[in-house]
Order: structure tokens, then sequence, then C-alpha cells
């Protein structure tokens, strides 16, 4: 069943040919940017645009049709009206082609009749014929591992652990680029909009079966089948953490999600107690997705829920101390203040002025003083209280303050302390940021797989998000 | 009473004269930076360095103690280790300072007696020899009216309506960078730390007055005098608005407030009971207090509750859309389908694959088509069901797709019609974004006063928050 189901797959994930029908002349045309971007990523196989009209295109020669192609073709994006499918449908017939995926819209998610029956209709003629339907209204694959990029952003990130599976081909784009930036690092995901024949649960039965993925993520409109996806996820989450946003919550959302990819929410509370039970993570947006996959991917054990802050590096970490506090204590986090013993060595090697010696440490404008931090981390980590520690460090002032060099070999400090100790070490750095002051230095600490978040809260919530998996499938 | 309160806080907020004392020839030193910054930022005043070894100091003549400067000396930066305070103290008297400002700390918030008399002390001092306290531990006033800097941060921004008060001399910093950045435009800020003299209510008092100040923000932590804030709150609220992040809303957070300014928190929950009563906007973190303070400087009138919200401007708006209504029904806001009228004129104009005539409105990638645009703009805020509308654009993707010359005139569209309509225009644009590139579309919105969030999650809470506001004191 594994390997057939790898091998059904391999077209959609792993295709070794992709033509493009609806790439033409004009560089505005969404069939041309597919095209463009799969040229520009180097995809590691052949591409093939199809036009009836150009000779070439882009300097690649360009087919009146698929079944003028010579070679196999495994992976078809369609761009064009849909009013030229009936054509198309026979053409990709012909070809024997493996996988189909419909940027273009206007089926089902119309509400219209005339495009929920062709889109029944191309279901039907999939299954007759032996294709796989992606979509329609979607923007298909990406995997980075094969220079196949996504949709028409010609931007590749490292390939790593982590599947994909979205209903929306705005939000899966919106976690791609999260992903560059941030160094989440996938495995492959899929936009699958309408999900006509191929839906979640197709994909998330490959994904529970891929090696490649180790960690999953969702973002769902409506279920078709629930009691298969629930079985699913059952299955997959103790063995690949699941983290799941249910686009749809209340009332209103769920009507936008019906008009969005046809889809029928189901009830908000029914996921949530479901997600509980079987340890799934649930997310309310974009960023607490990007945040709770990030730290999954990084840290891969419970967190613990005793939090150390420290900040003040540069100055005013009082201030940060006490919002962090409040932050990490709403969502049930504990900051217990250092024992007796633990401040007592602090305060030999801390200033006295600025500096407070509790939980949150603020460490008092030590700035880049290297033996002084190391203390610091070993001191806070060996407190029985401190189960992570979290440095909240503004890098882009800390640059102005303390000049490159000096914040580099401080986050090299921070770097071997999180390759040494067993205290997961997590950092907190708020926007805005200078892109290109911060880049290098966040990307050092994403290979030594330290979660940066952009505000405190954020930060709790991935904590407390992540340990609500390993609660329910402890390791 | 009013004249004469304006005239004793002359020489904290508009001193003509600040001697920094601890300035020296060695440039990390914070007393060098404080005079370093007034120096870039050219204060408006005379400027002295006052230390005792050194002849001259970035260029300019040292004087060894604040009798020795010629001129008068409104204003004094304290940045010396605290032992030397005895021996300054009666230098200032003997100067006839008006106003002195401690950087310096160590004492109340220390915790120990030396620290709690030695700050009990400089109180009873300045009151008798009629000098102001602002501090100890704090970074002081800002104001750009009269270039007068942050503490050691040598940029201005415009000057404006906001006044801010902070216990937390980090938070003031954050707000007034997250000011620079976002065009929240202060009258005038100030960090007072332990607030041993003047106290968040002395400052509160002059806000109330000021003529420049028609909005107040507030970071507090701790209050002595609870009744007498309460009193002020009250009368300034209905006249001014206010918005209060109280540091210390949970328990262990306000363990850390006292170790951080030395103050007793009040309960939060008693705090909130009264700030819905007051009609006082309540925050809970930085970005929120940003959020609030910039809508109600750009908007200055209530938002109303029905939102209609608009993406897709290049595509993968459907997702954003469903997310974006769940985000702003879970706060209470409504996102009601347009009417059928609405929709019927909508379809005429927009494409009719990708675009989801309903609200939230995915005009389906119509890009910079501007006429487009207009007529799009036009029908929504007819609706009558529409009381302010929201853009989600995420500048960044779109300078990429759409070019600059088109995202201006795009924008420009936008900014034509904030102008002209009286339904109220806010603006959605996720970061990490490219400074340069975002810099001077931002600028040209900020001038509009068109505001703009990082998220429609900070969108939908500043609405719900300013909204609180005019609930209760109704224009």
């Amino acid at each position: 069943m594994s390997i057939q189901l790898m091998k059904e797959f391999e077209p959609i994930f792993y295709p070794k040919s992709i033509a493009v029908v609806g790439a033409s002349r004009n560089e505005a045309k969404s069939g041309t940017k597919y095209f463009k971007s799969l040229l520009e990523t180097k995809f590691k196989g052949e591409v093939y645009p199809v036009n009836g009209g150009a000779e070439s295109i882009l300097g690649h020669k360009a087919y009146p049709s698929l079944s003028a192609i010579p070679g196999p073709v495994d992976y078809v994006i369609v761009a064009i009206p849909k009013r030229y499918l009936p054509e198309l449908l026979d053409d990709i017939e012909k070809k024997g082609v493996k996988a189909v995926q419909f940027f273009t819209a206007g089926f089902r998610e119309s509400g219209e009749q005339q495009g929920i029956e062709m889109e029944a209709d191309l279901v039907k003629r999939a299954r007759s014929a032996g294709f796989h339907v992606i979509g329609p209204n979607c923007i298909g694959v990406y995997n980075p591992s094969i220079n196949m990029p996504y949709g028409m952003s010609p931007r590749l990130g490292e390939p790593g652990s982590v599947g994909f599976i979205s209903q929306s081909g705005g939000v899966a784009g919106k976690i791609v680029k999260a992903g560059y930036i941030r160094g989440i690092n996938f495995s492959k995901l899929v936009s699958f909009g309408n999900g006509s024949e191929l839906d979640s649960v197709d994909y998330l039965e490959y994904f529970k079966e891929d090696p490649e993925t180790e960690i999953i993520g969702a973002y769902l409109e409506g279920v078709t089948d629930g009691r298969k996806l629930i079985k699913l996820f059952k299955e997959i989450s103790p063995v690949k953490p699941v983290v799941l946003w249910k686009g749809g919550r209340t009332e209103a959302g769920a009507s936008a999600a019906q008009s969005h990819t046809g889809s029928m929410a189901a009830s908000h509370a029914v996921w949530t107690a479901l997600a509980r039970q079987l340890g799934i993570v649930m997310v309310e947006d974009l960023e607490e997705m990007a945040d709770a996959l990030l730290t999954i991917q990084h840290v891969r054990k419970p967190l613990g829920q005793k939090l150390s802050i420290i900040s003040g590096i540069a100055g005013g970490g009082g201030g940060d101390s006490v919002a962090a506090t409040d932050g990490s204590s709403a969502l049930g986090l504990e900051v217990i203040p250092f024992s007796g013993e633990t401040r007592r060595q602090l305060k030999q090697i801390l200033p006295s002025a600025g500096s407070i010696l509790r939980n949150p440490l603020d460490v008092g404008s030590i700035g880049a003083n290297l033996p002084v931090w190391e203390n610091v981390l070993e001191l806070v980590s060996a407190d029985k209280n401190v189960d992570l520690i979290i440095i909240q460090q503004a890098i882009d002032d800390l640059f102005v303050n303390l000049g490159k060099e000096n914040l580099e070999a401080l986050n090299d400090v921070f770097i071997r302390f999180a390759q040494h100790q067993k205290t997961p070490l997590l950092m907190v750095s708020p926007p805005p940021f200078i892109v290109e002051a911060r880049a290098e230095i966040e990307q050092k600490l994403r290979r030594a797989r330290i979660p940066i978040f952009s505000s405190l809260k954020n930060a709790a919530n991935a904590i407390v998000n992540v340990n609500q998996y390993y609660r329910v499938h402890p390791r």
C-alpha cells in the first residue's frame, strides 16, 4: 500500500517533466510567469511551454499541444480560461499525463451551476482517464528538493522536513515566504484549492507515509470527508506533529470560506476539542503557524513550562521584562524568581546599577562581554526553576550599539550554549529590521536551530502550542 | 493654575540649556552618548559637558562643575555613579538648576535600604532647593519640537500631538522608535523611572493642560497616588483620548515590575473596570499601544463596527479574506456580505475568474487598474453595511509584482479616496519588508493619515480599542 501510494504521488511531487499550458509571449500572463519561474529556479527536469500561436517562449521551443511534445509529460500546469477545457482534456488524455494542476478558477467555488457541473465533469474525466487533478482554483506544488518553485514565485527555500497542505494558494504562498525568511524548510507543499479529485485526506495520506516529511502543517477551510480526516490525524499525530489552521472558525469566516473554496466549515468547538484530544496544534493565523512549525522543526522536544527571560543587553531591559512576564503568565507559563544561590552568583558577575537579578533577568547593559555572558547562561540554566531560556535582543539596535563584530561574537556565545546545553534557547527580536544587517546573524542562529520570534508573546504562544503536542505524545 | 503649571514644567519640556554630567572623552560612557546625541540632533539651545578631568569633549569646552558654566542651566542630565551624588547636589543647588534627570540607577528600585534612603534624601533636597527630579533610573525627556532627542538615540521624529509618559525607559524608547517608523508624532515624552519627586500624576497634570498634547499614551507599572490618578484620567479622558498600558497585570509581572521601578501594581481587574467606565483604551503590549495611538492620531473619529475588507490586488486574496473575517468577527466586529445591488455592480467591473464578490472582497488580481479601483472603492463605501474599509496589500510583494510606478499610482487612488470620502480607510501590510522599497509609499500614506497595520488582527484590535474610547465619549 505504502509503496503503491508513493508511486501514485510521484508525478505530483516529483515530476520529471512539466508542461505549462497558457505560457505565452506575453510576460504578464500567469502561464508565462509559471513557466518563467520554473526556468529561473532551474527545475530539475524537462519544462515545456504549450501555446498554439508561438514558436518559442522565453527562448524555449513552444508546442501547439501536449501531444506535440516529444517526451513524456508527468505534470501539467493549466493557466487558460476554463472555456478551453474540453479540448485540453482530450489532449491530456491522449498524452497520458499523470497529474494536472489547474490554476484556472471559476468552478465549484463560483457557486454557479455551470462551474459546479464543470468541476464534477473534470473529476469524472480524471478518474476514467487515470490522471490526478490538483485544484482547480489553486497554485499547486512546491518541492525545493527538485527545484520546483511555488507557482509564479521563482525563489526556493532549503529542502527540509515540513510538509504543508493548503486549501488557499495565498496562505501557502505566505508560509513559503515565511519559510525563506525564517528558515522553515519544506519537504513539499501543495495548494489544492477546491480539492476536487484529490482532497486534503489524500495529500495527508501521502504525507503520513512520505519519509521526507516529519512535521505536517495544514490550512483547511472545510472538509468533505470528516471521518476519514479524523482517522488520519489520529494515525499521524503520534508519529509526526501536526499544526492545523482551520479557516472559517467564526460564522462570518465560515461563510467567507464557502465563497473562497466552496467549503463547508465544521464548528470550531468540534475542531478544538478534537485537536486537544489528538495532540494536534491548533493555530489561528499565519504567524502562529510559522512560529509553531519553526519551533517544532528546530527544537524537536518538549520545551517545558518554566521560562527564564533575559533582556537588557544594551539597556532598557526592565520594561521588556515586565511585559514579557505578563505575556507569558497570561498564557499559563511560569516565570519563577531565581533561587537565592543563583542570585548570589549573578550578583558577583553583573553590574550592580541597572541590572535586575531575579527572573526575568535584566543583565544591565553588559553588551558583548562574552565571558560574563557564558557565566550568566550557565548560572541561569542551572537554576532548578528554569526549563528554557528566552533571550530578548533587538538585533538591529544592537548592530548600531555594539557593532557587527561584537554582536556576532555575542551570538556565537548563544549558539555554543545552544549546542552544548540541554536547556532550549529561544530568541526574540522585534521587527522592523534592517534586512541585510540582520540576515547573516539570523542565518547563523537558524543553522544552530535557535528559533527567532518577532515578539515575546509569539514565543510564549509557540511554547504553549508545542508543549500541547508533547503533552499528548510524550517522547 | 494652568499658566503656573506650564511655567513650572517649562525647564523640563522646553529647556533652553542642558548640561550633561558624566560626559567624558570615553565615547562608550552613557554620559558621552547623551551629550553626543544632543549635538547630533542639533538641540535648539545650549549644551554643556561637565567633567572634572577633561578640557574639551567632542570638540566642546568641558566644565569641571555646573557652577563653572557661565550661562544659566535649565536641565541637567546625570550619568555618573550614585556615590558622587552628595557633591553634585550641592553643585546643582548652587547653580540654581530647575530640572535634573537622573539616568543614574540603584535607588528605591534596588530594594536595598541604602538606595531607598538615598532616593528619599534626593526628594527632600529637591523640594528644599526648588528643583525638579526626573527619575532616578530613567532616560528622561524627548521633545522633537526643540530637537531634544530621546536619551542616547540621536534620531528625531516629526513633532506631533501625542504626549507619552512611561515608567520604563525601554518601553519609551521602543514607542519613540515605532513613532519614527510608523509616523506616530509626539508632542513630548518622558521616561520617569522611579518617579520620585515628579510622578505619573504630575506629568499627566501637565499633559492635561499642554496645548500641544491632544492624545496621551502611558506605560505605568505602579501608582503611588491612585485616587489622584483616577481623578485625572476622569478629567482628561473626555477631552484627550488616553491609551494606557499597565505593566504587571499578572501576578508574576507585578512582581517583576516591583524589581524594575519599585512599584506596587494594583489589580488588573480594577484597572480594566475603571478603564471601561472612563473610556480609557487599555492595551497589553507595545504593538497594541502603537496601533491605538496611530489610529487615534490619524482618524480622530469613531471607526464603526462594520468592516469591508478588500484583498487580492495581485492574487491570493481568498485565504486572506477568510482569515481576516475570522479575526475580525472573533473581536466582535462585523463583516456583512454586500447587498445584491453592490454585488451586481461589482460584477460588472471585476474579472469573473478569481474574484469573490462578497465581503470580504477579493478583487481577483486587478493589479493597478486605477479606474476599476476607483469604482470599487466607491461601490463598497456606498454599501449600507460598510462603516470602514480595510485594504490588505503586501507592499513589498506588490513592488515586485506591479513595479514601483504602478504601486505608487494605486496608492494614490487610495489616498485620494481617503481624502475625499467619509468612509475611513485602513491599510494592512505585513512585515518583513524591504525598508527602502516601502518607505516612500508608507510616508505618502502617513501624510494622508491612513494608518498602516502589520496584520489584520492588529487592525481589528485597534478599531475595537478606538471605538471603546468614542463609545464613552461620543463626538
